[in-house]
């Protein structure tokens, strides 16, 4: 592989000042160069895998004193030869260091070319390699051990039973092909559907888990819907105002878009956007909530805000709803500005909401009074948001794998349409050479998801949006 | 030292996602600390100054997979038992392995911390710990030059043998306040005279290199002053605006307030906002100007934009500066605008320019025409700026020390002082008594730069503008 004739560095740590800041090598020559550039203290070279303080000098020039540690390939990250430089964490110093490298032969990595090698050298899978990039990027408790096990390889050993099975089948198939023409059955049918009907059945499993998978990876998604002045602002505000902070670093890439987030109970709650309601004359409640059903569409979660102040405005907001809504989704009815009514008035108001949801078949988990100007009963709608999510809580801690990322889910997909393509061949009584070959596609999907099968389009597309250092 | 049975921990690299984190542990237990979480591959415990790769562990729960390295006191940098964790650059495992140590009971280290622990175990004086920071923040070769060798101990060698000196002096003084009843001189007064002035004049010279060290470490200060309407924000934008992405990520670690600044040559050229000039009726010139004039002392380079197509200004703007400049400053004279007017013109004006600065005494370093809008002749002018400062650039190379430290500035004024009191007293026939409590004095303020004197109160306030980590 010319590629990986290179050798190559990057800062491996974020870029801005801080006290350590780590460059990476990775290639057949890195001791070389780190021979070149790195006196170390005790004037011996350094021993892999041993931490030594030294200088890192331009001829004369003293760059910065700091740690260096080498390793020897294929007991690396990479797999190859490689080092890391514990440098100053000095804009300045680590741009000297890296003019320095590059002056030496080195170029610079792309984003993810170190577990790309990791790739090509057999240090990682594809599946493995991808979770390290969700690992990096994963902040909530669920979504770091979804990442963990399939980094682990949980997800690769599950494909690769998967994989042997099919194999078993393609041959147990080609065995009675060799033997066709003398017209004898030799693979027992019922034993084959039972080996197809496993491997479809956990192909199933794994699209399914997709759903879930996808929200820990990227959050809940959560449509605020209501009437103009209803304060559905006030309340995302106040929803996420606290828990701001946490999330202010995040940025796009796991999603192109940044929306307010909030991670509460170990969940992260993605709040969709539904702001661009226009006020125009009289049809201002309808125009707004036709625009924010287009976004609702795509939400987990539902909440619809009434303003406890209009009651006569209830019916319509929510018989507004019944047509899109979907079973699928979670309602949970706000109540708001309750500070604006008596207390009597807030119960039977509440008697009046449920009372119409009967009767229009809405079935909301919760009617939930709130004063979001104040603050009032927002650590109870919390409540709820959280335990709206509790079902799929518990399939996290069983450990059972969940498949978050796209691309796998695209080719369980591909995987299990060839798959059912299989079983009515089978019922049909397809010829054999045909049935096969349909096995060999689901085979070749499957194997796509750890790289057995792999272009380096395919590679680059996974690779390219690591972050520059991995 | 009570303090030091604290073991601490903090992230070492900046904030944010990246490939790689480091989290920093020091104290007495860590050995044990690291043993508690951390679960080698090979299961051996990993071997101090070996980078060893395992998992960190809260129970049975895995956090990360990751490299740990030890170091056992006091070879390390804080001369304690320390560690370093190299996790995956994910904020979320970064939170939880920090939590996992707290729940280990070690504390959350203060801002320099570490630097501070090197200090109170003689592992760095004041004056290094101090260059540590200022390597860190260091943006340009000069300043990483001066921090450089600071760190390596070059000006605490220099305050070495001046305080060495100082103590020769005083207690040749003291022999002869011991025989003091019998009236006899035992130190040669002359001898006296020459030690305190090699001292001194090593002081002054000190001194003196501050404004220089101060250039470079925040760089030189240019104010672009002139009328309104005469394109100085154009220029400020056209200047600063190619090479704005390289300090982009410049806070205010160094100065409190953040003003555009530009690397030219390897010098930091800091533009001084001279914005808020006022639009009132007729005496809008010299409002701006008055304005202007305020900002305009603490330059040491003065940009003064003239309008290429209101000649008719010049005079007015250039009379107003006479009395505004000192003899210090050097004065740029910028004609802009002149894509707005004929070549033969724009001779013309320079020639009238130059013919106003001799009648009044002006001596601008060149006159130069640019057109900001259209990006001319900003070459030329960034020329003119980067040969204005290499009287200083040769100062750099020849590596003498540059104080660059407002604290070891003002410790070497109050050094002067007392040291001008000595000679005072020396000179006057003062008691040597008298005359030694003065060279005490001296003694002390620069002892005080390398922490041979320190108080709690110094130490917070220098430890405490660090970054966490270090």
């Amino acid at each position: 592989m010319e590629y990986l004739n290179k050798n190559i560095c990057a800062l491996a740590t974020p870029q801005g000042q801080g006290a350590i800041a780590v460059i990476r090598l990775s290639g057949e020559d890195t001791p070389e160069i780190v021979g070149k550039i790195f006196v170390p203290a005790g004037g011996k070279a350094p021993l892999p895998y041993k931490m030594q303080f030294g200088a890192i000098k331009d001829g004369e020039r003293l760059i910065d004193e700091c740690l260096v540690v080498t390793f020897k390939g294929p007991h690396s990250y990479t797999g190859e030869n490689s080092a890391e430089i514990y440098c100053h964490g000095s804009q300045y110093i680590v741009q000297e260091i890296i003019k320095l490298l590059l002056a030496n032969g080195v170029k610079m990595a792309e984003p993810g070319e170190f577990s790309k090698r990791a790739f090509l050298n057999g240090k990682l899978d594809l599946a493995q390699a991808e979770a390290v990039a969700d690992l990096i990027s994963s902040e909530t408790e669920a979504a770091h051990k979804i990442a963990m096990q399939q980094m682990k390889g949980g997800f690769s050993a599950e494909l690769k039973q998967m994989r042997e099975d099919l194999l078993n089948l393609v041959s147990l198939m080609e065995l009675e092909l060799d033997f066709s023409e003398e017209e004898v059955e030799f693979a027992d049918r019922k034993q084959l559907a039972e080996l197809l009907g496993k491997v479809s059945s956990k192909v199933t499993q794994l699209i399914e888990s997709f759903t879930l998978g996808n929200v820990i990876k990227n959050g809940v998604p959560v449509a605020i819907v209501g009437a103009t002045n209803t304060g559905k602002s006030t309340l995302l505000n106040t929803l996420v105002g606290e828990e701001r902070a946490i999330v202010s670093n995040i940025h796009g890439t796991t999603r192109d878009v940044i929306e307010d987030t909030m991670n509460l109970g170990g969940i992260t709650f993605r709040f969709i956007d539904t702001a661009g309601i226009r006020e125009t004359k009289e049809t201002i409640e309808i125009i707004g909530i036709e625009r924010t059903y287009q976004k609702l569409k795509s939400a987990t979660v539902v909440i619809l805000v009434l303003d406890a102040s209009r009651p006569e405005n209830f019916k319509h907001s929510l018989v507004n709803l019944t047509d899109k809504i979907s079973s699928r989704q979670q309602l949970i009815i706000v109540l708001n500005k309750i500070d604006e009514t008596s207390e009597v008035g807030v119960e039977a108001q509440i008697d009046k909401i449920k009372d119409i949801c009967v009767e229009h078949s809405l079935s909301p988990i919760a009617v939930v009074p709130i004063s979001a100007k104040k603050g009032e009963n927002i650590d109870d709608l919390q409540e709820v948001l959280v335990s709206s999510q509790n079902s799929w809580k518990s399939s996290v801690a069983t450990g059972g794998t969940l498949v978050s990322n796209i691309r796998h889910y695209q080719a369980l997909m591909d995987a299990q349409i060839a798959l059912d393509r299989v079983e009515d061949g089978l019922n049909s009584g397809l010829a054999t050479d045909l049935v096969a070959q349909d096995i060999r596609e689901a085979l070749y999907h499957l194997g796509s998801i750890v790289g057995e099968i792999n272009t380096e389009e395919i590679l680059g597309n996974i690779f390219g949006r690591f972050c520059i250092g991995k």
